[in-house]
This record gives C-alpha cells, structure tokens and sequence, in this order.
C-alpha cells in the first residue's frame, strides 16, 4: 500500500508540500450523522500553527481550513471529507542554497536516495507541514470519539533535562494550553520555555518528552496479534517526525520491576465494573483496551535545523557549509502535542469502528 | 483489515491457539525462484523453542515445521508459503482454574470483554505461542534480505538492572547464542542468568531490554508520511507480547541532547558513499532508511505468570487466589529474540519490494 | 497487497498447489460467538468435491477438512479459523509430459512468464483445486449471514446452448442438487447432462452459464464510490477460474432497453417497505444494496483441458503434440455452482461488517 | 477499508460531491521522476466534460485541473499527486424538488438507507461527476504506461441496437473521436448519434455497449489467486456508473463454444516471442497477462434520470410524480469512454509496479 494513508475504516489519506500550492487531506469512512462543529476543528487547527510564540517558527500562515467535499447542512454524509490549506507564507528563496545540500540528520540525502529527486523547497514534503492535515482529521475523530466517551489529552512532560516530577496523567486542555509551551505545571513550564530561549539564541535546539492520555477508551479495542492497540499506536505515533522513543505505561522503568510488582490486580467496584488498582499495563492487556487510561510518552529529538554553522556536503559529495537561515522551531514539543493526540485520535477511531464486528 | 495479517507486498497471516491443533502461517507475496534452505529456518525455530534451557519455560515441543505449499523442488514460485507446527504438550488441565479467571496483566479479561468468548487453555490465541509463525516467516525473509546483503541481529542487553555497558551493535548470532541468555558479554550474561534463576526461584519474573541492529540496510527503504521505517518497525515490534518501551538510535538519551551534538553529520568517503560520522538517527532519516546500521532498543516487561500466589477476581466478580501454575518463562528475553528478528526482517522485506517502485 | 487473500473485515488467505501437501485457508475477522455447523461445511464442500458424478473430473479426494484453529466448544473466538484438506488422489506422473509444455487457454505461459519458476504438476497453484478453500470459508459466511436472514444460492442456467427458459430466479438447494448437473429445471438438466457427455465422449469440452441470487440483503451494504457492491462482487466472481462474462439484474438484455423501460419504480408497501416493482437493477442502486433480490449472471468458458491431442509449443519454442491425459472436467459448470456461491457469500459478509460503521 | 480509494501500490483517493465545492483526487504511490504533461491531461478531462455535444448533458463546468502537491518542476517526485476541480455551474435548485424523493433507479434510496442522510443536490456523492478525478489519475497512468509501451483505447461500440459490425479492435484516439458520440465506425457513428437524440427527444435514454483494449502489456501483470488481473479489472470497471455486463475476449460468444474451438494455440514467432494464434482469452490467462491485447466488452444501461414525467415516493413513502429536470445525458456512452480507459489505465499501473516483486 502505497504510504500516505493511514488506517483501514477510518483512512486518512494526506498530500501537500511545504512550499507547495496546498497541503491537505481527505478523510475516508467517518460515519455518517455527525454534527461537525468547524470552529472546534480551527481551534485545534490553532494549536499547530507556526509563529504562535517565540517558542515556535515565525513562519506566518493563517493555515485556515477550506472544506472541499464530505458535509452537508453540516453533517457528514459518509462520503470523504477533503479539506486543504494553501501556503501563503512560504519563502523558497530561503531554501536555494540547500538545493543540492544535504543537511544533517534530515530527509535531504534519503529522499534523494530513495525517488532519485528533490522538492528542496523548506523540506517539500518532509516538512513537518505535511502535520496540518493530521491535526486536521483528528480534529474530527476528537469529535467522534467525545460524543462516544472518549477523550485525548497531550502535554509537554520534559524539555531538555527539565521535566515534570508528577507522575504521567490526564489533564484537560485549558491546563496544558495555560503555558504556550504546554506543560501543565507553571514553574516548570516556565523553566522549559527558558531553556527553548537559551538554546534559540544559541542558534540550537532542545528535545524533551511528551505524555498523551487517553480516557474513557472502552474495553474491547485492538485487533491482535498483529494491529494490537499498541501496534497501530506506535505505528501511527512513530509516523510523526523527530520521535526517538515510545513507552506504554510503566515503560522502561517496568522494564526494570519484578513481576509481582508490576502486575495490575483486578478487582471489581460496586457498580460491577472489573477495574486494576494499578496502571503499569498502561490500559492496554493482549493487545486490547482495558478500560484504563491509555497512557503513552513519546521521545523527540532536538530539532536538526540549527540556525547556527554546520558542515555538510552536497549530491556531488563536496563538502559545504550551511548557514542556519530560514524560520525554524527551535524546539518541537509545544507545537507536537496537537499532533500526538491527532495520531491517538484517529488510531481510537478506527479501531473503535473495527469492533463493531467482534462479536455476532 | 483484520488483525491478524501483517504486510503487504511481503504478507504475513498467522493462526493458531496455544492449545488448538496446530500453530502457523501464510507468507504470501515472497518473490519466486528463491532456493529456501529449509534447516536454516528450522535452525530459527530452535532458537525460540520452549524448554531450550533452565532459563525458559518446561513445556516440550518438538515444532517441526510442515511445509504445506509454496515450494517447488525446494524454491520459492511465488505461490504463498504456508507452514504449521503440531500443539503436542498442551496441557490444558494446568489451565482449567483459569477458565473464569482474569489473571493480571494477562489478555484474560480483554479478550473475554472484546469477543464475549475466551478459549481459557494456555491462553489461548493470546498465548505467546503464536509467535512461532512469526519466526518461520522470518526466517524466509532472512535468506531473501541476505541474499540482498542485509542482515539482522538481536541480543539481550539488560535483563532486570544487569545491563551490558557498550553501546548497542552488531553481534553475530554465535556471540549472542554463546550464552543461553543471549547476551553477547558472557560476563554479563552469566549475571543474567543467575538473575533470572534467582526470580524464577521466588517464582517471581523480570525484565530488560533488546537490542536489534539491521545492517547492510540500503538507503531508501521506507515510505513515508505514515509508512516512514520506524513506523512499520514499530507496528511490528509493538505487536510482540510484553513490549513497553522502544527507542530508535540515541533513543531517550538523544532527547537530553542539543541539536548540535545530535546531529549526524554527512561525509562522503573515499567509495564514494555518503556516510554519517555519528548514527545518532539510527539508520533511518525522514522515515527512509540512510545506509547506516538500524538500531533499536525494546523494553520487555517482566512476564505476568507468576508460579506464587496472586490474588485476582473471576468473571463473577469474586475474588479469587490464583495460584501459580503451567509451565512459564520466568524472563521473556532469552526467546524474545528470534521474535524481534523475525519482525524486523518481514519489515525489511515488505519495504524492499515497495520500493522497487519508487522511481521510474 | 498480496494476491492470495480477499476481503478487508472478513478477509481470507487461501495456500496450497493442485499437488503439493495440503491444500487450505484463513478466515481473519468471523465474528466470535458463532456456533459453527461443522456437517454443514463439510456438506458445502461435498458439492465441489471432485469425483461427484459422469460429469465431473476422476479425480478422487475425500475433501475432509481438519480445522487448525479458531474455534472453541464448536464456537467462533474471533481466532482466525485455519483450515486444511490433504491432497491424497494427485498422479503427478501424468502431468510429466507437460513440464516444459504450454498447454493452450492454460497458465502454463503466463505463471512462467511472470515468475520465471512453474510447478507443472496438475497445474499448481493454478489449479482449480485452489477454489476448495473458498468454499469452506464461504461456507462459513453462510451460517454469519443465515443468522442474518441472508441466503445466497446459484444454479446452472445453460450449457452449451441448452438453457433454461425461465428468468433468474432463487432456486433452494434441493431444487439445484436434484441433478447432477445442477439446473433446477428437470427436463434442460437431462438434455445438459446428455450435452457435457457427448462433449466429453469426444475428448471435448463445453462452457455455459450459472445464476447466482441473493436474497434477504438488507439495504445498505456497499461502499461507494470504488467499492460498491458490484465492484467487489465483480473482483470476487471474476477471480474464480474460467469466467467470461458477468451481468448484473437485467445484464445485456437491459442494455437494449429504453430507460423509461429499464427503471425500477419504487412503491411502499402496507408495511412500509420501500419496494420496487420491476429488478432491473439486479438489487444494487449506486453501488448500494436496495433490499431486493442481488440476481447476477456468470458465463464460463469450455474447460481448457482436452482428452483429445492439440498441437502446442515448449518452452523452448519447440512445437509439440499435446495428448490429452489426466482426469479433468468436460465442463466445469456443475461444480462451479458452490464455488460462485462461496464468492458471494464471501463479499457480503465483508460489506455487512464494514456497513456497521456507516451511521453514528 | 472504506470505499473511497482504489489500488494499493498506485492508489487513488477521491472526494467530491456534485454540488459541492470541488472534486478532486489524490494519487499515491506514482513513481518518482516522470515528467508529466500537464496539457495531455487535460486533454484527457475535456474528453469527459459535459457539454461537449448535442449528445452529452448541457451542464458547463471548465474542469479545469488545479495540482496542489506531487510536481516539482514539472516532474513527479513520488510524493502525493493532489488535484481538484471547482464546481462552478451546479445549480442546485433545480434538485429541490428532489430532497425527500427516491427517483427510480437512482442511488437515492439506498444512499439513504445506508447513511441515514442525504445530499440530494445533483446526486450529491452519487453522481457520475466523481469520475472526474478518475480520469486525472488514468491520465498520469496513461503517461507511466506509454513510457512503458503500453496503450489503453475504448470507444463505443452499440449504442441501443445500433452496433459496429467488426469484431473489437484497438482504435486510436483520432479515429474514435472522430465522431461525438465515440464509435470508430463513421456509419454507424452517425445512426447511434441519430438514436441518442431520438431518445433525448422523447425525454428518454439508451444504453449500450463500449469496448476496451489494452495493448503493449507485458506477460505477467496480475496477482493470482484473488487479484488475478480480470479480478483487478472487473473490480475498477464494475465500480464505474450504470455498468451491466462485462465480457473478456471472447466473452458470451464463447460459451457456447467447445473448448477445441475456444482454445489459443500457442506458436513461437521468429523473434522468439510465444503468441497465440487467436485471442480468445482477451489477452489474459489464469489471471495473468499473455502479452496478447486485453480485450473487454461493458454493457451500460440507459441513463436512469428521465426528462419526461415518472411516479415514484418520498421518504414519507408518499406517491410522488418526478418531473423531468435538471440538465443530463440522454446515453452515457461517449462520455463514458475516457473513464473506461481510466479505469483499465490505474489497474494496469498498479498491477506492473506489484509485478516487479514477482521474481527474486
């Protein structure tokens, strides 16, 4: 299959390039029915956007959503519902000197490897704005998945070596969003967006972790052996860029208990429910929801695009030297969390829909 | 799609419970005119084999594999390759307590919740005795990929907090099989060892983590946005029983560094190939291999069969003491292995016939 | 995708050459809690079983089928159902003149052609004897889509140019099977019967047509706008071997018509179902099933297997003298009745899980 | 996987409604390196567009192609393709009368019954305008294929009882459109053009039959045993609107012949190539290419959307008397020839990049 769609009942198909005409998507197989409140899918929009703070890249685009096909009297019909965004704030001209470049630790030499040509143009469509489209679909899972119970919520838990002590929880948006760099503790929320400035100026960048919880998932969700909840999760996580690592749960430091320790004992409450006083497993058992909080931290790396010197070589393998230009984030978690909950998102919608078969 | 098939051009579909007839798979879409080397794949089954030493479980199984269809006076002929294996020491008494029981951290309760109907005996299609498919399939994409110049190597590289301390690489098989343990350092390994057997005394079980490298690997495999190489890897390793943690090249440890120090920089050598002098993205940039070694890391969790006692609750929502019974593997990593090779040699495999098609 | 599996939600991967091991299936994605009717498969599969009657191949089979996996108590798990029948009657020795040879109509060219390698003997993988899988799985999705109130049932319609006279129609099963030739009308099945032996006497071979009518189809089911039922009833049918041509509801003779003529009007009747008074449409408007009869028609070629000599060529180039040998169909209409249900059968299951998700 | 995307390795994604803001599609998966001309593909729309002639439906839409992502200085980079088209002469009003009505024949009623919703303006998703985007992407198939030396051509063959007499042929594009409605033969070209406009006269519709031949396929396209490449065909072609019938090569005719009639004997020409002598099997034997034309026969009903007066009901399953109204094509013929090529030219474009996995 060819590698620009993702999931099989619920299928976003994405295209677009950094500096091309527009980057868009069209989303196949959401039910039909549902009242799609737009400016909720803007809002979320928003969140990704560049140059909302001097955390983020200055480059300006009003990234606002043109809807082509798929609603009627707003609501979705069952047919695909396509949506684009044009790129109005590109400056290609910034890119000329990387035309030939290959600059380090990004998709320059591979994409070059790989298709034999190269649209050098702010990345083409290895940018990070290829991201909208998925902000944009999971906009509409989120909408999907909530009239259902379900709810997706990301933050920036470390940036650097400055991280949350509280332990991976879910916090609601307007908490994550009170500091633009989205960690819902305010001193250290502080300290971070004071370490993203320290390495800007330094023309360098910062990596860090982000924790997305997802709540109120039923049990029942995954397709083992093969598309487990964790698998189409990482599948689907590991897809966006600068991820480096991916834990469930207890992650690497369950790796590091005894099982007695690390097992989640059952019980049931009053209203019957089976529950675990612990969540190591991190809501997911075989492969399939259990009803918990799914609770996953990702990795990313400091962002490759330094805004300071760096040597390099170009396609004829002649060492050169690249001057840091262009507007770049100097560091990529704040403006990743949208993205995290947009892949959990739609990962949740699809398999939801799967299920509807599991039983006669 | 249904969960069970793994693939695309390189198509993997397994079946088989614990303690159903017979385990096994269906490779379709593996190129003809292959010369198979049927003990070498019979050689990778033995390395996952239950009761291989004191260190994995005691149950006996011969898992002679059954060559159905596929082969033609020993090649491949495009025709799907289907294999299976014999349950012959089932013992499905050992798990007749367990019937209404959800054990801890097990897949008993998700699968009851999921499909309504749970086969109890050895866990059933949730056992980790499905694998088995995985790893003859594996075997098959192994000759094809060395046949190409790509090989695929996996060890053990912490078991609980006895962790070797050089950096993740290749290790021939003999290395890593020296030790039952499969860790290449034998002093290390021999801690292991007793680490293990040291839980497995207390009936308690541990954890720790794997390492695969894949080299030979060359640039352009991947397809991005959303089948980039790290997101098909990680879908498949993430389908593996017991993964919690995954991290690619600098992993976690890249997270705490700048930008500067991460990136790895482009030479061309004297061949002229494009190398990177550091490998900090672990073989795979902007989701497409780069010609360096692809190096992963997996966290397993300790395995949730305990032989001591647990207490849990039955479908009927009593409280129930589960005693520790069946024959278990007190550390997954040993046998976990061959499993890890196994999925990242089907990855390979599937990517190289994609991108076959990637330029004109 | 890889050739040898159909289906998205209910999806089956079918192995296994005309001489080889074994012959089999898996069906991904059943539905749990299904008691399966194990006599009734078997009774599926007797009707495609070789060695029926005068008019079918020699070949003897017993055609038993050992089910490897999915079921539990006799019920579906959600398990992927594995299923094999050994190859027992195979002479290969009679197929050793044809190693090199092209047969004319035959894959013999076209398998080697495409993959360079051809297990010449009874025609591998190519083989009719592949369809034995798809009948047992179809014979799965029968007893899904009874609970459901759906049934789907074909008949011989023609041979040669002995044809009924009478419309397509739903015809029961005892109706069919009370010929060998499975026409339900007595008198054209004697006179067909009579046809194929004459064909046969002199080493020849005749084509024909089957009717296949479903009926209980709720409306509803197809996915627009590239898979509408047609559209995967078409690539179902179409795989099956010796196809020439298919219509759907009023077929050719509909293309004669005016519209004023060929449109179906809508009534409601006292229960307040939308109806319609004529089916043209065959039951599908759109793409969608519309609650009538599905009525579609199949045309099959003569069998391209003589008992009479035929002038050919080698693989070297080399004219040769075919002889005709081996035991085959004179016409392989009667058997491929169950195979064009089992196809049928397949495809509504598939779309009547994945409808499930069409509304909120 | 939801209905909306087509192929697997060259894959077609469209949305779009008939009355809505755009069509468009999104080709994934072509190869990287192809200069695409841009006016050959247009060229290829205008042959769909309505307008055209006397004979087509009056609605007037420029079509024009808008590219937003996959090109980079003219040439494909193995990104994306995305193109869209603006509906500029919907007039919607003249479908009010149609919001709660079932017309007969029409996706209406089941559109409904499966979605519970409805965009009734111009048919909404159901209507034949959707097939734009089809033709954009058989258009850059098209260029791939030629570069390949493969060509595909259809045109009209009937038209109601009007047909050619010779038996189907490749006809290159000047000669079918020579005439309006598409048919080869000038004759004959001229009394269907008169039986169309007939037909539109009285406010009525016809149908008949168009043919298709591919010629320049390479033997070994096509992925047995379920996308044998008729399956793969009949699944794009029945996928279109109004289709009735399918035939491959010699289709009905040749199941009324025996099979020492029907059979293709095989020769070797002097330049080593293996042929056959007649061409029975359409090119196509056991579901692979035989290098031989591939020849297909469709069977289209007469437009379902009458411009005299018809009864049908209401959602409210009220009697109800439809006007004719609205601007339709009174015989969907000759616009119909571009979206057969379309269809045939993606099938065979994904079939040849899955086929270079064929051999090791």
């Amino acid at each position: 299959m060819a590698g620009n769609g993702f999931g099989t009942q619920f299928r976003l198909t994405t295209f677009g390039e950094s500096h091309g005409q527009a980057i868009g998507g069209v989303l196949d197989g959401c039910p039909a029915g549902m009242q799609l409140d737009l400016v909720a899918v803007q809002a979320d929009l928003l969140r990704r956007k560049p140059g909302q703070s001097a955390l983020t890249t200055g480059r300006q685009e009003a990234d606002d959503i043109h809807w082509l096909s798929g609603l009627f009297e707003g609501k979705t019909t069952g047919a695909p519902i396509a949506f684009i965004a044009y790129n109005q704030d590109a400056r290609s001209d910034d890119y000329a000197h990387l035309e030939q470049a290959f600059r380090p630790s990004h998709a320059d030499y591979t994409t070059w490897a790989k298709y034999g040509i190269r649209d050098h143009r702010g990345g083409g469509r290895s940018s990070a704005r290829e991201t909208w489209a998925r902000v944009a679909a999971g906009a509409i899972a989120r909408q999907l998945l909530l009239s259902l119970g379900m709810e997706v919520s990301a933050y920036v838990e470390r940036v650097h070596d400055i991280g949350m002590e509280s332990a991976p929880a879910f916090y609601p948006r307007e908490s994550v969003d009170a500091h633009p760099v989205r960690c819902p503790d305010p001193q250290r929320a502080e300290a971070m967006s004071a370490r993203i400035l320290e390495a800007k100026k330094a023309g360098d960048t910062v990596g860090g972790t982000i924790v997305v919880v997802a709540r109120g998932v039923p049990a029942g969700l995954g397709e083992p052996v093969f598309d487990k909840l964790q698998g189409t999760l990482a599948h689907a996580l590991w897809s966006l860029p600068a991820v480096k690592s991916m834990e469930l749960g207890s992650g690497i430091s369950g790796t590091f208990m005894h099982g007695s320790e690390h097992n989640d004992p059952w019980i049931q409450n009053d209203a019957g429910d089976f529950l675990t006083t612990s969540n190591h497993s991190g809501g997911i058992q075989g492969g399939i929801s259990n009803g918990s909080d799914i609770v996953i931290r990702l990795g990313f790396k400091p962002v490759s695009t330094l805004l300071k010197p760096q040597s390099s070589v170009n396609q004829d393998g002649e060492t050169i030297q690249l001057e840091g230009r262009g507007r770049h984030d100097p560091c990529v978690l704040p403006r990743a969390v949208p993205l995290v909950e947009a892949m959990v998102l739609l990962v949740l919608a699809d398999h939801w829909l799967k299920n509807k078969g599991a039983q006669l």
